[in-house]
């Protein structure tokens, strides 16, 4: 372990209120050992390290000059909040960041009074610092409302919703647009450009000169000095016009890692501050450590601080992102009409490599999972067979547009489905646990779950060739089995699962990779006697009708697997035996799923077994079902 | 019935390409038979008028001068798709529009090569024209591709992330904004307020002039030629600085209703175009019929053409809208934390009414669901009580924002989910159909439907007293039963159903208005000797659990009833029962939900009917699963 930081000034501040006895200087320096502690304890514990470097002096800055918690800080992602969580009362833990039971990586309102708005999507913050502001205005709780965005999230429709809210109904609300030209991916988009050109057409260095002076005219409460105020800022700056045609008032571009200039406009603004405005700061992500790296720190393994090398666990088999990815670009090499689509994810959905095989067919929108949804909508009507690749999660915030533009009109559009089930490290706002409930009752939709990257390959195949409707696989965050990848992968027959083990008495029907818990649970029960039945559904919608009635009739118990809520695969296979009067005369059926809790982080596997979705939970339920008593397993 | 118009140009038109021999002066008169042809079939059938009314010389020109279906006109929302409808071969049925088996009131895929992207949720337009315009541009299928799209769908996110897609592509894109000033709502945003000061700083009186001039000098195939076409074109506007942000080249504003300027600039446009080019066209809703009414006729009843007098069927209890608007009226008096958000719907919610007391406590956001949910949070973290008002359709819009931002922060959000449930004239894409199924899987949710309007006015009382996280009442669009409404209701326990009657072998376990029927079909049943017991559940989320473990118990047969998806109310009962092993020795269960098609507009009871979800379905289900013979009726 590289040796801490030495942090004299950070070793007295335990809480925002610390800082209120130090120089600007000291503040400045503070921010120096902040930096040093952050890059100390991400090398321990891995995680989002680019983020939180870029916002260092603006963190200190803005809890310099505000007073959270009365004062609302909210951070969009938030991937960005470790400086913030040493700040504020929870340094002690922060070598636990993304740990079981230690912080998130994110914030979070039942961690902190400080995490006045928890995050881990983009795109929020504006939306929820306008709730605070006319929360506070009709007499609720709290005082400045504050949104830090970076220029990645602004490539988001909700940011815009909000913009365009909160400039109509002109409440006091102050808005960072923390530009650092690298969100998580290279830039994309036209309002990527257009901050561009901002900054091009007016580099800070410049306005820094001004800056004392210009702030000062920031719109005081009369009407008349706000227009004057508007007129000198207009003076000030080249652009800005878009944020200000939307009601805003725009300070910027300034240096984000200036203390002096932060502290000189924070303080300004919250002076003078009356309607929305947007404080457009520059900085760089990776700032002091990682910003030469290509993905400038934005998620690294455990690091060694002097050397850089990061400790990642070796890997026995090719992740089901690659596997993905690389049996993507095979069937494009054979099918000229395959484009594929990434919303602001190109390295996490593997599409990096598509993109630099089949430029002109690969297409990132930036954070905009409901217009990728609808463009991909619009190719298939096209003629084209878009690929849109998601991660679960974030599938979400396309939803009505699968279900208007895609399902409705029995579009071809295919949905690769990443991070399906539980992630890990990532916690509860990045599990994938909801898209099988809310994809397999859509009319005309195939949904299907990959058992292992061989099962993916074949998907992907089976999705190339589903020409009637839309068709999406979901497959898990992480390492593949290790079997074997069919070299020439054919498409399956739609509504058609497979055997996997013949058995008697119970039948477990998995639907996705808890396939290998099945196995490991069989492998268990045959030393006790019992061997069930194993099967691998590959589809949610349609049901393999067939094989599962037989599976219901030949066995006194069904037990279906699957790494979803409520609502999905097990809840058709219910529908259907009803249906058809299987539980008329008697089924012990039990459909395992995540429970009804959102899972905290800790490592995958750790996380299952808080589902109770190992190998020994479906073991206990196989015995259970059966009334077989298990010596210390029953109350 | 009033006389038919007189349509000498008309009758000659079938297709869009009949257009070819007419003159300019003919197309001018086209148009004016278009609109009387256009209002007297919406005397007849209903629908919405004054969309269509407003771009009737829109869609002459588009038709004259584009070469549909090889170029691809995108409707936006499509409310103003009627006049499209008559030119392009569908006139002989346009007296059709929104009954059963008639044309839809949208554009449709289905229905016509014409409707190449099919509409009915607003802001999807340019995202489905920009995949149009890259499957062109790689070898698909498709001459241009041109969005038309109101200035009330801009304040939707997806509008804008589109734009910043598109911008960033710089493929040839052509998108119209129709500008109304008037979507269904007084026009809210700040988007609003910058399209009405583009028009006041340069009303197109003066760029009707030079129109003819400037357009030829729209960027020609040279870059060069572009940069100076640039030049000129922002000579000749005042603004446009944010499209041009953007990306796009902008043209306006012009005279949406003045044919010769349509023609001028569409064909220049069609000449000249390279990228992304928006024109700002201004049109009166309701142009030249209802452009005086308040609404300016956005959906009307079948009327009188010569009076104007609407023919609705008389009432005879409140709509559920009107007793959920009244009701949260009333707490609100009583409780000034509650506020209430709606998304551009204050008349389809009811929020008309408590805006206009509650002033400063309601919210239109604009179309912008997404925004309205985590604005929401935010307030409800600032410490107040906000409603959410939305159709169950468009909350699929805000789906994310209720799991990440909701329902992972545990913030006690309100959701009134109105049009749940098939919806009639507005056909599949209004049906709410799947909200059970996407909420009641969210852990820490409370999920009501209400059974009648004295249950909803109970239910809008129990969600201001819970404020231990989110809750939604789901009602449908529509009348109530008449049932006495409760003057002082109290909360609902939290999780409870109610006994409606009590019978012996099987139980009907209702959620939802389904109740009536259930209650027809009881009294059909009597006259068999068969009494059900009936209850209704109030919650599909938390499940009164003893209730229901008690009536499977008590009866050899158990039915749940539902207006929502397969996934919803039905799964969640069925994982109960599985859970606890009470399939195991035989019930004979059922769950009655929507079929797995998406049901075309009729009567809501005749897409009932279809669903197989009337008194009479309910009646057969519980025959059959009883095992009584019914002749006739079995096969």
């Amino acid at each position: 372990m590289a040796e801490r930081p030495n942090t004299p000034l950070l070793d007295q501040v335990d809480l925002p209120s610390d800082l209120n006895g130090l120089s600007d200087a000291q503040l400045s320096a503070l921010a120096g050992e902040l930096r040093a502690e952050t890059i100390s304890a991400v090398s321990e514990t891995g995680g989002h390290l680019g983020a939180g470097l870029g916002v260092v002096e603006l963190t200190v800055a803005l809890h310099a000059v505000f007073d959270a918690p009365k004062d609302k800080i909210i951070w969009d992602v938030s991937h960005q909040c470790y400086p913030h969580k040493i700040l504020t009362g929870r340094r002690d833990r922060i070598r636990t960041l993304r740990q079981k039971d230690g912080l998130s990586g994110f914030t979070k309102r039942s961690e902190s009074p400080f995490d006045c708005f928890g995050a881990a999507h983009s795109s929020t913050s504006i939306s929820a610092a306008l709730g605070f502001a006319v929360a506070r205005d009709l007499g609720g709780e709290g005082g400045d409302a504050i949104a830090v965005i970076g220029d990645g999230s602004m490539s988001a429709g909700m940011a815009y919703e909000a913009m365009n809210n909160a400039g109509h109904l002109n409440k006091r609300l102050i808005v960072i647009l923390n530009d650092n030209e690298m969100s998580i991916a290279p830039p994309v988009g036209a309002m990527s450009s257009y901050l561009s050109r901002l900054y091009a057409g007016n580099p800070f260095q410049e306005f820094k000169a001004a800056a004392k002076g210009a702030v000062s005219f920031l719109p005081e409460p009369l009407q008349e000095g706000a227009r004057r105020a508007k007129e000198m800022l207009k003076g000030m700056t080249v652009g800005g016009t878009l944020f200000e045609e939307l009601g805003f008032s725009y300070v910027g571009p300034i240096d984000g890692h200036d203390m002096e200039q932060l502290l000189s406009v924070l303080r300004t603004v919250k002076t003078r501050a009356t309607g929305p405005i947007l404080i457009h700061a520059i900085t760089k992500k990776g700032k002091g450590y990682a910003e030469h790296r290509a993905d400038r720190g934005h998620a690294t393994a455990k690091f060694d601080v002097v050397t850089g090398e990061q400790k990642k666990t070796p890997s026995n088999a090719p992740s089901y992102t690659s596997v993905f990815a690389e049996s993507l670009i095979k069937e494009a090499t054979k099918d000229d009409k395959i484009v594929a689509v990434t919303a602001a994810m190109p390295d996490g959905t593997g599409l990096d490599r598509f993109m630099s095989r089949f430029t002109s067919r690969c297409f990132d929108v930036g954070i905009a999972e409901q217009h990728a949804v609808t463009f991909c909508a619009g190719m298939a009507a096209g003629g084209m067979k878009p690929f849109c690749a998601l991660y679960s999660t974030f599938l979400q915030r396309g939803y009505d547009q699968i279900v208007h533009d895609v399902a409705i009109q029995r579009l071809p559009v295919r949905f690769a489905i990443d991070r399906a089930g539980l992630v890990g490290a990532d916690g509860a706002t990045h599990a994938g646990s909801f898209d099988v409930a809310f994809l397999a009752n859509l009319p005309g939709f195939v949904v299907m779950a990959a058992a292992d990257e061989a099962e993916l390959v074949r998907m992907v195949a089976t999705a190339v060739a589903h020409d009637d409707g839309p068709i999406a696989f979901r497959f898990p965050r992480g390492e593949g089995v290790g079997v074997e990848i069919p070299d020439d992968a054919q498409p399956l027959e739609i509504g058609k699962g497979r055997m996997v083990r013949e058995g008697a008495r119970v039948a477990i029907l998995s639907f996705g990779t808890r396939l290998q818990e099945v196995e490991k649970a069989c492998e268990a029960l045959a030393a006790k006697g019992i061997t069930p039945t194993v099967a691998d559904a590959r589809f949610a919608k349609p049901l393999d009708r067939d094989m599962i009635l037989g599976l219901a009739a030949d066995h006194e118990a069904l037990i279906t697997v699957e790494e979803g809520a409520v609502g999905g695969f097990g809840s058709h296979v219910a529908q259907l035996l009803a249906d058809e009067g299987v539980f008329d005369h008697g089924l012990k059926f039990r459909s395992m799923v995540l429970p009804d809790i959102f899972i905290d982080q800790a490592g995958p596997r750790e996380m299952y077994e808080v589902a109770g979705m190992n190998a020994e939970h479906i073991e206990a339920k196989v015995l259970d079902v059966l009334g077989v008593e298990v010596i210390g397993k029953r109350a």
